[in-house]
């Protein structure tokens, strides 16, 4: 079987596109097309929330690699939000795509292992599956520690699947629990790097690189370089391209000279994208056409800036 | 209306317990009475946690002030897990249980918010409430760092419900991030625990205690002492006793003198105590008495060390 890392690898290469667009569904921020459609109950919020996400997968199917659904907001609606996700991720799945499950589980033993077969893995009765996950890849929270992340780096590597651990996050306060000195005089970053590292090498694809990755955010761009030497064979998730402020100059070192090694997100600078040139009763084919153009402005943003950047892009 | 932290202490006080128990349905270790019911499919796995967790929440309902439901467990079977997890939360709370539920949610912004609207609030459609969360609590995880923590904060001021911050869990390697050391010279865990008590102060009921409250693992009394001063007004939620080896002593110094402050929590050895007494072909029956036993056995434990220990009781 391929391992999910070398078509992860391919499909950038394929589609020219080291991109993964955010699929944040906000019942207010959804288009007239397609609420008006569904009756303004949860039944009907959790199909908003269906057709949305497909109308973006469909709009972005074949200039991006992968998709990442944020769990946070289908959760909202309840079991019908993560039937809807659970739907959505299947969509994608049809369309090609690789699947990001942004869900940032983190517990410790059996609790992380049941995180990690539900979002990555299977479940079985008697040693028959009975249902599995359709995602490639979760985002992991290390807050319990290295003991609760390695249940998801296991099931990862069981599954062929891929765990993105958070080791820098983009946002302005990531620095009190991310940049505290740990006992070995390291940041907790640092710390986590040298792990994601160490799991990385022993889990490679034939094009050398892991599917055991980080999150670290584009919004430090100065720290990207230090994290990629010691990551030097994981992809990184780098959110905070976008909305969050990053530019594709900030994102340039977050990869390695192939570039590959990293996959920048956006999400509501694309999905949302028509609010700044649609009315807001515009058709859902003029919300997949505005969509696919946010895309291809950020991927022509980001590919042109790494073609500038680096002589030896594999692609 | 009556604040959720008044509840708590009442409930703590009617029912002379400071305990929680947790749901964790794991298919291979539910009895046969209850498997052999239903289908070994996914919708027969998921009627079977329900069945299992009614059948635990009637077991100790009236003996606990709170049950504690563990979300990876129910995401393991999707979306129908999720949705069995709901439907045993309303059966809990109809029987007047607190609800606690263990998610360990954590991210940034509008995300956090989502999560915590998601589990301890509502969502709404042009001001209409269209879902209700039925949990009272949930537990937090802060790796992201204060401002990924402060929404679920206002989300549970705002919705009279409360938080549990991961400030000190149980597991072995919990010290790497936990006890790294951040700008301020303190510990990850003594910077939380300070803002923990900072928000319990701002969101007090009228006995005195909030509902922002802490996890702080039974595995480390050493510690307990100084968090309790610090975060006096605050509960703790405390995993550890029971099979993961913390004694009825070890859990006297997370309590305040009033014997309020903390709630122990115990799963695998009450929900599974059917396995140590009872053959595999048990009833639904003796499932329910053996658990109720067990149940007892905690609390007679627990609730003797602290009368041995505190003369000014309140229960």
């Amino acid at each position: 079987m391929e391992h999910i890392a070398d078509r992860l690898v391919k499909s950038i290469k394929d589609k020219k596109s080291p991109i993964v667009i955010g699929l944040d569904p906000v019942y207010e921020n959804l288009p007239t097309c397609i609420k008006s459609k569904y009756s303004q109950d949860i039944d009907g919020a959790a199909q908003a929330f269906l057709e949305f996400g497909n109308a973006i997968i469909d709009a972005v199917c074949d200039i991006v690699p992968a998709i990442k659904p944020q769990s946070a907001f289908y959760e909202l609606l309840g079991y019908r939000g993560v039937k809807a996700m659970e739907k959505s991720v299947a969509y994608a799945k049809s369309k090609g795509l690789i699947i990001i499950d942004d869900s940032k589980r983190g517990d410790i033993g059996n609790t992380s292992k049941a995180y990690a077969e539900a979002h990555i893995g299977s479940f079985a009765i008697d040693g028959k599956c009975i249902r599995e996950a359709d995602s490639e890849f979760m985002t992991v929270s290390p807050f319990l520690g290295l003991d609760g992340v390695q249940p998801f780096v296991e099931a990862a590597k069981r599954n062929n699947k891929g765990a993105f651990v958070l080791v820098r996050t983009s946002n302005p306060a990531s620095a009190l629990v991310q940049s505290a000195l740990t006992e070995a005089g390291k940041t907790v970053s640092a710390e986590l790097a040298e792990y994601v590292a160490e799991e990385a090498s022993k889990n490679l694809g034939i094009m050398g690189y892991s599917s055991i990755g980080a999150v670290v955010g584009a919004t430090y761009p100065a720290e990207a370089k230090a994290f990629r030497e010691v990551m030097r064979q994981s992809f990184f998730l780098v959110p905070g391209y976008g909305a969050q402020g990053a530019t594709a100059k900030d994102i340039v070192p977050f990869f390695n000279p192939d570039g590959l090694g990293a996959l920048i997100n956006a999400s509501r600078s694309v999905i949302y994208a028509y609010k700044n040139t649609c009315s807001d009763d515009c058709s859902t084919d003029e919300l997949k056409d505005v969509t696919r153009a946010a895309a291809e402005v950020m991927h022509d943003d980001i590919y042109g800036e790494l073609r500038n950047s680096f002589k030896n892009l594999v692609y």
